[in-house]
């Protein structure tokens, strides 16, 4: 078996992004490219699937690799890839690079990083990678490096069933990065604001707007490492079970 | 302080469903009820928030209760109604009850658990709950008891901050349900395969379908309580850490 290694690329973006380009030119460098990603941005749609109605693929005309453009979520283009498009199970899936962050909490509303998951529920290593930098004109140099090391670490020393990672990079020159962290996910939240607003015929509407609260000052966090500029590497699962809380309610089990 | 309990109600499957409707006589019992739902089917959306177009938001008249349809996704409806539409905050928020389980796997697709999920970020005792029934005609007399039982409990016990309890019910008659189970949530998949069709002029397109596979034999899921007719209740949390696996990516640090 000396077949080339199979690799999967998505985004949350579309699949015309800055960021997947990026990602696209340093992975094939790793085996054959295939890539499958929305045909318009998919951001913040999370673990969702297309249930309701009917999705379409479109070839995507760029380079000479394989590449289709999805009518559905990050999620739908996974397993449209896994189950539909491709003839043999990819190697690894890569998903982003991400025009934004996605450490700490933003991680559950990520489709960058859904796409990841879901790769993992599929038991397909899976890495997302974003750049904190919401730029559409974003500097993916420092990323590209990163990239290509964490790639190389993966394919040598895999991941474990049922896990993905979740990669950051600072928004700084590549000599600024010191270097990766292998972290977990920052307890924070999104303070929220809807900007009201008239439409012409005098009907409110709404603006979702926000701003991001750290409330960790822990050590071991993504985003204590990403404010040091280091690469943080959080192993994500899709557990949601608050094990510590298990024991707490177990006298329910007793009324009758 | 002997203000009346304020109740935030959502759910995924729109505003009208049985199952919203099941649940807002239930909690009427308990205090004020608002209900923040979505005005159209929103099941498998996930977590994913409307940020790249607007909300709007429409009285709903039923009842004498003030009542929201909105525009957006189950987190959305709980952003919104939290940061926007009530002057206080909600001592409890109930999301359901589904149509269909939200056990295992599920719950990182289902619509309404964000929205418990969204409320637990938000600081908010929070419950999911789901019928194991899809049908628009499902039975939910067994579910309003174990509403009941649970929202009492809840009120007199809490939940730690960040917890959501994802709730199921079996789809089987009051008296044949054995009681509740705390569990953790199962590991499983969906097996997908995607209905390829022609549309009138040829071209193809594609419907989602699966099967449920559950890969856990542990007797403490969530799945094997509901098999055994128990009411299943899965403390959850935001945490997407892998953390068994941190240590084992340790060594990258030391890379240059």
């Amino acid at each position: 078996m000396n077949e080339r290694k199979l690799i999967l690329v998505c985004n949350d973006d579309g699949i015309t992004a800055p960021g997947i380009r990026n990602l696209i030119e340093v992975v094939e460098e790793f085996g054959e490219v295939v890539v499958v990603a929305p045909d318009k941005p998919q951001s913040a749609m999370g673990h969702a699937i297309t249930i309701n109605s009917t999705l379409r693929i479109h070839p995507h005309r760029e380079g000479n690799r394989r590449e289709f453009a999805c009518s559905g979520t990050p999620v739908d283009c996974i397993k449209l890839a896994v189950n539909k498009l491709l003839d043999r199970k990819p190697d690894l899936i890569v998903s982003g690079i991400n025009h934004g962050s996605n450490a700490s909490i933003n991680v559950i509303y990520s489709g960058t990083m859904s796409a990841a998951m879901e790769g993992a529920l599929e038991g397909i290593p899976s890495i997302g990678f974003s750049l904190t930098d919401h730029s559409i004109d974003a500097d993916f140099s420092a990323s590209r490096e990163y990239v290509r090391k964490i790639v190389e670490h993966v394919l040598r020393d895999g991941i474990p069933q049922g896990v993905c990672l979740n990669v950051n990079i600072p928004n700084v020159s590549t000599e600024m990065i010191r270097g990766i962290k292998v972290c977990r996910q920052a307890r924070a939240n999104w303070e929220e604001e809807f900007d009201e607003r008239k439409d012409p015929s005098g009907k409110p509407y709404y603006w979702l707007t926000g701003v991001f609260r750290n409330y960790d000052d822990g050590d071991d966090t993504d985003i204590r490492a990403l404010e040091n500029n280091y690469v943080s590497v959080v192993p994500c699962e899709v557990d949601l079970t608050a094990h510590h809380a298990i024991e707490r309610y177990k006298h329910w089990e007793n009324v009758p």
